[in-house]
């Protein structure tokens, strides 16, 4: 594991904690605040540092306060009207300009900020701002500087990208890919072509109505016939068909997938210089010459930028758990005991694609992606549960929060195929294991293997409760964990070819209980590595760690518990041990019930943001929404109930101002007084 | 167990099958169904009778040909139109009378099959048709003969019904209710009051702009002061206020919830023959008699109705689970590989409500529905994600079974709070258990407690992958784990209250790992015992046997590998077991993977109800759709786009022919060949 833990100085005082981040509203929640064992204003700037603080601040109120943002709870936009609104949303978002060039030069984990800022008010905008300034622009940026002038025009939204990979028959398997680019020597162009409808681009990122260009991945071909394999091209001059039943999702489930809509390609010529030479570039003459000495790096290098799409996603899902975290943890604190979930900080990687680290890259990526959108998608659930009906209540967006999450779990790479590139990846060290050679990864994230034959002869120490209250218990046995699970995946992946399977069959039937929870638990063990070193550094101030740890510890036990059946199976643990361990999670749940609501005071954003009456930061949710009921009843008395005598007598003036005096107590619909006199709906007929 | 098994023969052969069952279209899905072991007819024949089948077809074939139901694929009803369009329907399924009073007297689960058929083609209107004359109608029904004229208004929708249980703040906890019903002795009427808002009569199903009379439970008191517990009321004149923002969710989330809203009573008076006589009546003086002896018992009684809830419910869920299934196992079967994921078939009781039968009833439907809603939840969710991208576009409607399926884990009990009242159950057997006395419950679901001593010390007998091939192997593990779990719930709960906890936070801190689990083992090895009789019953056509005995296999080793751990902490397994299972599940999966597209075609209602492309039973769901797309554009093509030369040259008749004759390859959005002419939509705005 690298030592690039990224532990900030706690800076400041009271004082400018509180200008930073101002109290909440006084409310039912106050005396949850009081209850905690730190103060979540000195931990949000030691997470996040002032500054990253003071960007979130400028993008929460600038959305705020701009008409354009405004929330209209109840309102139901048709499909269209939603995109339409949502592209005004993003072009507004490049005028804003929230972070400029040497921001970004000095700390490029601002743009992360940015982005996950702006997708906690909704991710449709901030999706469709990604994908065209990160994903589109990204790819055109990592090839060469000839593309500059163009770049330009994608900031300024004169040009508005979309993202075409996926076929509508090859989606994970980017291998598979059939859309060619043939160059023609005599026009100095390429031919894009799609050889029929299922290697049309599906899921085109961002196409909707108001693309203009492309980035599309096709197999390059050279006058001599031969395939250089998978590159990627700009295609300019986008013609939109409108086919509603044709776009690939409608509002009911995803919002932001809406703009996504297919496309195919009709032998449409471009210009040479179109081609973003990455990782291969064709001489006029015809050419092919690359700087990667073979194809299989060079394919890595060519889909280098999906791991950034997966570290997004990383970074989303954990976004849309603290969404439903807040939200379930403010109502639950404000109406019945709770136990709380764990929160989970995925360290987000950003470097340079380069081969070596590609692969680590990439391996991590495919493996956070799926940890973190199921881990999301389970606790949305699990937080709308929580809160009973209210949890499904649209306006309080806990469903919203769980289906707007969902598509994270299978775009980008289905979440179990992922998994097994990176159990491959895994594997792959088994020959140095074998032989005892000395191996390192780029992040060293693998390193740890080197002393395999050693850690798969551990056992669980810890003998009580007490023993097992600290990270380090669950991250010996996920070491253990992994290796003894990386030694049965080779075990049965040799045993299915000796029995004759060929080798995609024998890869196949490895998967369940073997490879696939190999990745996971690597995966996790990753995360918990990084989490337990950065809770223990010295450097964090003495007034945080106990709650960091214990948070740790907490990741770390539930985590390690799904496994319990593999550590007893694999002679790791024995006996009581998962008793222990549950105690010990059921324990750490106790300590930190106290300060469950500080932590989501840590990462929720502003109540506007957050959107949810129930989630409120007073703790007013619930009541407020009540009141909302209140205002409207009165009105709809006065303007829209027939003048009946009999209908009037419960509503008499005196008892809606008693109502609306009791903040607990407005009225919905009511029983009249005099019902038995009222004629039934039907007989009115 | 009680020997009820319902095992019917297989009757009819093939050609009377085939009457029944009509030939499926032939297409991709040919060839998977000729790989079955079975014929699909015989088992569905077999499994559902000859009677039923002939009723679903009926319901099926009705809302087929009813223009009323007619599916307008692509369409976005408003909140309100598609509240006006499922009152209507709800009319409709009453004009239709697809059940006569004899056929309901002979086989009373054809209700269940009926509203199961029905909600198969959406929720909406069947569940607004069972809340009323199910709920609303049964609770009228089980009080005393006097209301039988009202009951005739009901069958015939001259009275639209309503029901009023749930507080805001009372939800699960039906003790804490706290709207009361004052016996007026001058005027002999009660006075139905809601003291605050936090009393108000929350989610009440059906209420919505149509109700005319509400069931209304209160607690009862006499002149003398005297609260007499929970009471059911009828009262009439609904005065309904449509507080947008005040009905308890929108269509975003779930649809048939948009009939629920709110409602508080302020002295509402009602004759005194309005009160439903359940469980006690009150004279004209005022004096309150009741059959039952005491207040806990009455209370029982007095919620026994909710019981069926629970147990539609469960149905509900199954047949959620059976939509997402058929609508993935047949994309998947024609797309690639697939490993099963297993089917679960609820077995539903009704008897008449008595007070030791109805404790055992409430503690089985009290897990049945929490094992039922939580595995259709999962399992819409896995099958989503099988499906990938084309699992959430909207119109495949996997994402709409999981909205939809998601209240069923909270409503009418949230599942956890549920589970407490299974192993309360559970529990206060423990004196008998641990005093050696006999005992024995009405449905003998928990008989085999009688044999604790002996169970507790069982270990399990598999040594190889064959060994765990039958459902025996689960069974005895499940007893067995049910027994530990008693022991350790019991153990931890005793240990506890000598800490000095009250008993309420004893329990509270008895669930998690204990008695929750011990709720959960409870109820799945009651499913698995029904199965195992079942499919091991002598009069299974010996056609059917293997693939059921298979299927209850898999369901109870793939149950049982989530307790996995709690066998090997408890002593009950040791070293592989673990694997032995674990491969037993996948050579359970490889078995079954021929047989999983006919034991779809078992269960999936026609392509008209289960209305899913990807889910067609000939197989070509995802080429229909693409061809739909092809006349959509074609369409549009003509009506819609701008008469440009550079746009028509793409999309020349020869190449539309071409697309069309070929049912793979419709177009969509096109690149042109002439698009670097085109301007791009930001140079045209």
């Amino acid at each position: 594991m690298a030592p690039t833990l990224n532990v900030k100085e706690a800076t400041g005082n009271q004082s400018s904690w509180d200008t930073l981040l101002p109290d909440f509203p006084k409310g039912p929640l106050c005396k949850y605040r009081k209850k905690a064992s730190f103060n979540w204003k000195e931990m949000a700037v030691f997470l996040d540092g002032e500054d990253i603080i003071r960007l979130k601040n400028r993008i929460f109120s600038a959305l705020e306060s701009d008409p354009l943002f405004a929330r209209n709870p109840g309102e139901e936009l048709s499909r269209e009207k939603y995109q339409e609104l949502t592209f005004l949303r993003c072009k507004r978002l490049f005028e804003y300009d929230f972070l400029t060039q040497q921001e970004i030069i000095e700390n490029p984990l601002k743009i992360l900020n940015m982005v996950i800022s702006i997708g906690m008010y909704d991710w449709s905008p901030c999706l469709q701002f990604f994908l065209h300034c990160g994903v589109f622009a990204g790819t055109i940026l990592s090839a060469s500087k000839r593309f500059a002038d163009f770049v330009k025009k994608v900031y300024n939204m004169e040009i508005f990208g979309c993202f075409a990979l996926t076929e509508l028959s090859h989606g994970t398997n980017t291998k598979g890919i059939r859309t060619t680019a043939t160059f023609d020597h005599d026009t100095q162009e390429f031919i894009i072509n799609s050889p029929d409808f299922e290697a049309a681009k599906f899921w085109v990122g961002n196409m909707g109505k108001h693309a203009t260009h492309a980035v599309v991945y096709a197999q390059l071909y050279t006058p001599d016939g031969q395939c250089q394999g998978l590159h990627s091209f700009i295609v300019q001059g986008f013609c939109f068909v409108s086919v509603y039943s044709g776009s690939c999702s409608t509002p009911k489930i995803i919002h932001y997938f809406s703009a996504h809509q297919f496309a195919m390609f009709h032998n449409v010529r471009i210009p040479k210089e179109n081609i973003l030479n990455v990782t291969g570039d064709v001489s006029p003459e015809g050419k092919y010459s690359s700087s990667f000495k073979d194809v299989k790096e060079r394919f890595s290098a060519a889909l280098g930028s999906l791991s950034t799409g997966r570290i997004l996603i990383t970074a989303v899902s954990a976004t849309n758990l603290k969404l439903a975290l807040s939200i379930a943890i403010r109502f639950s604190a404000t109406r019945h005991q709770f136990g709380p979930t764990d929160e989970e900080e995925i360290p987000v990687i950003e470097y340079q694609t380069q081969v070596d680290l590609g692969r680590e890259i990439h391996a991590l990526s495919a493996a956070s992606k799926p940890l973190s959108s199921w881990t999301a998608q389970q606790a949305a659930q699990e937080c709308r549960e929580a809160c009973g009906g209210h949890g499904y209540l649209a306006m309080n967006r806990l469903g919203e929060i769980r289906n707007d999450n969902d598509p994270n779990c299978t775009y980008e790479g289905d979440n179990n195929v992922l998994l097994q590139q990176t159990s491959n990846y895994l594997m792959s060290w088994m020959n140095c294991i074998r032989d005892k050679v000395p191996f390192e990864s780029p992040l060293g994230t693998v390193n740890f293997l080197q002393d395999y034959h050693r850690i798969i002869g551990w056992k669980f120490k810890a003998n009580s409760v007490d023993d097992c209250m600290d990270s380090s218990v669950p991250l010996a046995a996920y070491k253990w964990l992994v290796c003894y699970l990386l030694r049965e995946s080779d075990l049965k992946l040799r045993k299915e070819k000796q029995s004759g399977q060929s080798d995609f069959e024998a890869k196949n039937n490895c998967q369940v209980y073997y490879c696939r929870s190999l990745a996971i638990a690597f995966i996790e063990q990753t995360v918990l590595q990084r989490y337990h070193d950065y809770t223990h550094d010295p450097n964090i101030p003495s007034t945080l760690q106990p709650v960091l740890k214990n948070l740790n510890a907490l990741y770390g036990l539930w985590s390690l518990s799904k496994h319990l059946a593999v550590l007893y199976q694999g002679g790791y643990v024995s006996g009581e041990a998962g008793r222990f361990i549950q105690n010990a999670i059921l324990e750490l749940c106790r300590r930190l019930k106290d300060d469950a609501v500080a932590l989501v005071d840590v990462f929720a954003p502003p109540d506007f943001i957050l959107n949810s009456p129930i989630g409120k930061a007073s703790g007013e949710g619930g009541i407020g929404f009540l009141r909302l009921f209140c205002y409207l009843y009165k009105f709809l008395l006065k303007e829209c109930l027939p003048a009946s005598e009999e209908l009037r007598i419960p509503f008499q003036s005196k008892t809606m101002d008693k109502l609306q005096s009791q903040k607990h107590r407005p009225g919905g619909a009511q029983f009249s007084r005099t019902v038995e006199k009222l004629p039934s709906p039907s007989e009115e007929g």
